[in-house]
């Protein structure tokens, strides 16, 4: 498959320097862009490549200012990540329809004769589909899922492989789920008791994961106590994620790697949180907000858009000065003793006359 | 099914305060809990409801003040979230009596022949029993799990979707294990070679889970070098939590979410630690130790029941103070730097003297 | 099977000192050897058990001095730790000899006709083979793992249990990964939209796995976005590990469990990440760097070797000094605040006069 510069300066509406007959026949990272490849400029940190790519033709930012001479063929775009997107998705739907389709039923597997399969769907070898389950049209499960009794999955969802989906739990359309991610274990609630040992507290509740959620690699999110623990429309969660029982977690939010969030705290819509931070429990994060990998929140955050750091976390911008006195703070220390000795020295000089 | 508030007070031991005849048919959470509800509140953050929630009847701590009236039908008891726990238990019993119990071989499975099994037990599609694993009564086995060979599982216990347990780990009886946890995988040990290559240490020994435990989805507790990596009866671990090869885990500790526990540290009983701790290797933790969310530990704690907090974690409150002079220490360093100007013109002052 | 001291002294090449007649049955940790035990101790932590076990050999290091009697049989070898690995290596090859070999291809599981299968593998029950799928010697496939299209597994590789490999992944020679790890799923690429929305990026490159390389349980490893995510020769992860896409570890690296590290970062060669680190995004870290546990880094580490610690992660020595002040910052602060009374009072003093 071959595309020209003006083909593809056509699909993404862009704004062509260089030679519109330029081909290419591979897409490339810059780093490893060589002849006949396409790659893209959105980074700041990647422009060194500008001058010195072998690639024949660049997508980049409509504003970006060239230095140098520049030998690829330039397409600028309002937007360098989101067109290059915009090709990836159209490369790789060309891609699938090449490849045979998944459909059907895999053998072995397993399906309750209660539960109601939609049309065109596939399910792997080895998959679970518990009783009363309810898996809507275009679904893909990947081999090796367990789906329990009375789950539901909206339409054009895509299950990989070795998801488990506890017992009625609820998931939307459009949805995507990637391997190993279990969703609806048990809540962690246990009532201390007076000799020391402590007691299961029944988790009765489910999850709901609503329409286009998509949800990384080895997560786990509880069942709620009672009700539902809540993944609101557009989420986007990553891998190893932990999100404990009567979790709410506003539209469209996006929550990096390996972060945890505790009981019953509610995350507001269009929220951003690294990797690695931790939520305590019972506490509620305004719209918006922005929270900085490895941070620690244990308060409510009221106010929408407020960006923040640390642990315990606070203002992103005054947690930086923080730190930078913090890696001086042996200096701040020698500087107080300096003082001590000179105010010492000014008492003794004062009290000689 | 309808319950009073009359039969609720007897089946707690509470006092009642309010109508013994209102009558509810569901349980839902304070925020949520409208007409013919029963809820509780436990936690303080919640009091602001008890005055504007539409629940029917409410189970409360005994000592709670009211400030306002109250609409609901109270019923008082000793400790409400534990009252609350043992409703949901009944509750979760009858609805389980309804559902068709989990009993018999599922088909596919695949069980060794010289597996031993318990009666009355269940074994789910797509699971694996090793040979000469034995697994006690009743036992559930979820779809898709992995039982090693020589694996050996107490009697009651309950094994989720998608865990595996490596050859020769033994389970206790009554011990819960959610789905995609792993039991058994190798420690991390290997030895650096001079050519800078590392040389696998092989892992002989095993992971032993005592009674009354309950592991969360996604965890891994890795095998000991030679020995056991030892779960005490009535530990608690939460989601996608690290164990190392020879760690050890006192009775009744109880450990949240993403918490991560370094080769051979010892933990006492009754510790409580928070989610994303780290324990370095080699340390011994005292009986009673609370660790806050995502504090470091790197040297023993010897003295039972200390509050810990911070990475280099120490004593829970000085931590508490040293945080809120981080984050102000750039008034702090200006405070020092006003001094410096003091104090120079004071200098200056003198010699012009 | 019994071994006297003087063939582990030939074996591993060491100097004796006691009776080399004396035998042992079985491999104990030192804490817990008995008579008849071989031990070893390599760690300083552990040399008070030297005068006190009753392991009836011991491997030591052979600058370790005594300073009171052994009642065990020494041996002295350069490194404790690696010969005592190298014991265990030949005591766990007789054991493996002694049981029956993993060989064949258990029933039911899935082997999609395509798939290319070397001589002498075990493939597992349940397990799952795509189309295209090359495995190659000698490998071993335990139960419940997903081998997707076209994925390549080099000669003497081992997957455990319920592993998930995406498609088109490669695998090298000797790659050891444990049980729940997924290889390959989707990297987290979201382009934002106008309207608040998220557009997923496809990821159309893969994850390849170079020889020698041995991956813990539950960690991810996510597909590039193009390209591929690559885990070079000799690398060591631990379990529950984030490794994003396009990320690149360098050969003989050893990271510890629940590190993250974020797209596209490098990390070089011979480094040692501890546990609960984290990676930002898009930087370069220097061969040989060693980052302590729960440290953060934000920026590239340009000077090889260096030891970097805290969050944001600087010089390690520096940063241990800088903690130390942080535990005593309120008395830092006391001290201040006396030197302003003190300045305040001698001001006062000289208008006075």
């Amino acid at each position: 498959m071959q595309f020209s510069a003006l083909q593809i300066a056509t699909i993404l509406n862009g704004r062509l320097e260089g030679n519109p007959d330029t081909r290419v026949h591979v897409i490339s990272k810059i780093e490893e862009a060589g002849e006949g490849s396409l790659s893209f400029i959105a980074n700041p940190k990647y422009e060194e490549f500008l001058y010195r790519t072998k690639a024949s033709i660049l997508i980049i930012n409509e504003d970006l200012r060239l230095t140098k001479p520049v030998e690829a063929t330039l397409i600028r775009v309002k937007d360098a990540y989101g067109s290059f997107a915009l090709l990836l998705e159209k490369y790789n739907h060309i891609l699938s329809e090449q490849k045979s389709h998944l459909s059907g039923i895999q053998q072995p597997s397993f399906i309750a004769p209660t539960a109601v399969l939609g049309k065109n769907i596939y399910v792997g070898a080895f998959s679970y589909i518990g009783e009363d389950a309810k898996i809507g049209d275009n679904v893909q499960i990947y081999p090796g899922s367990y789906i329990g009794d009375g789950v539901q999955i909206g339409k054009d969802s895509i299950i990989f492989a070795g998801v488990k989906v506890y017992h009625h739990c609820v998931l939307g359309k459009n949805v995507i789920i990637h391997a190993g991610t279990v969703i609806g274990s048990d809540g962690f609630g246990f009532a201390p008791q007076q000799d020391g040992n402590y007691k299961k507290v029944p988790q009765i509740g489910n999850v709901v994961v609503e329409d286009d959620v998509e949800i990384g690699a080895n997560t786990a999110i509880d069942r709620a106590t009672i009700g539902s623990t809540i993944i609101h429309k557009g989420v986007k969660l990553d891998n190893l994620i932990q999100i404990a029982h009567n979790v709410e977690i506003g539209q469209n939010t996006v929550i990096a790697a390996q972060t945890g969030i505790s009981g019953s705290t509610k995350v507001g819509k269009n929220c951003m949180l690294g990797g690695q931070v931790g939520l305590v429990g019972h506490i509620h994060i305004a719209d918006g907000t922005r929270i900085n990998a490895q941070s620690g929140l244990s308060k409510s955050i009221a106010e929408p858009n407020a960006a923040l750091n640390g642990t315990p976390a606070f203002d992103y911008k005054s947690s930086l000065k923080s730190q930078a006195i913090f890696r001086n703070l042996p200096e701040l220390e020698k500087r107080v003793k300096e003082l001590e000795s000179l105010i010492k020295q000014l008492i003794l000089e004062k009290e000689r006359i």
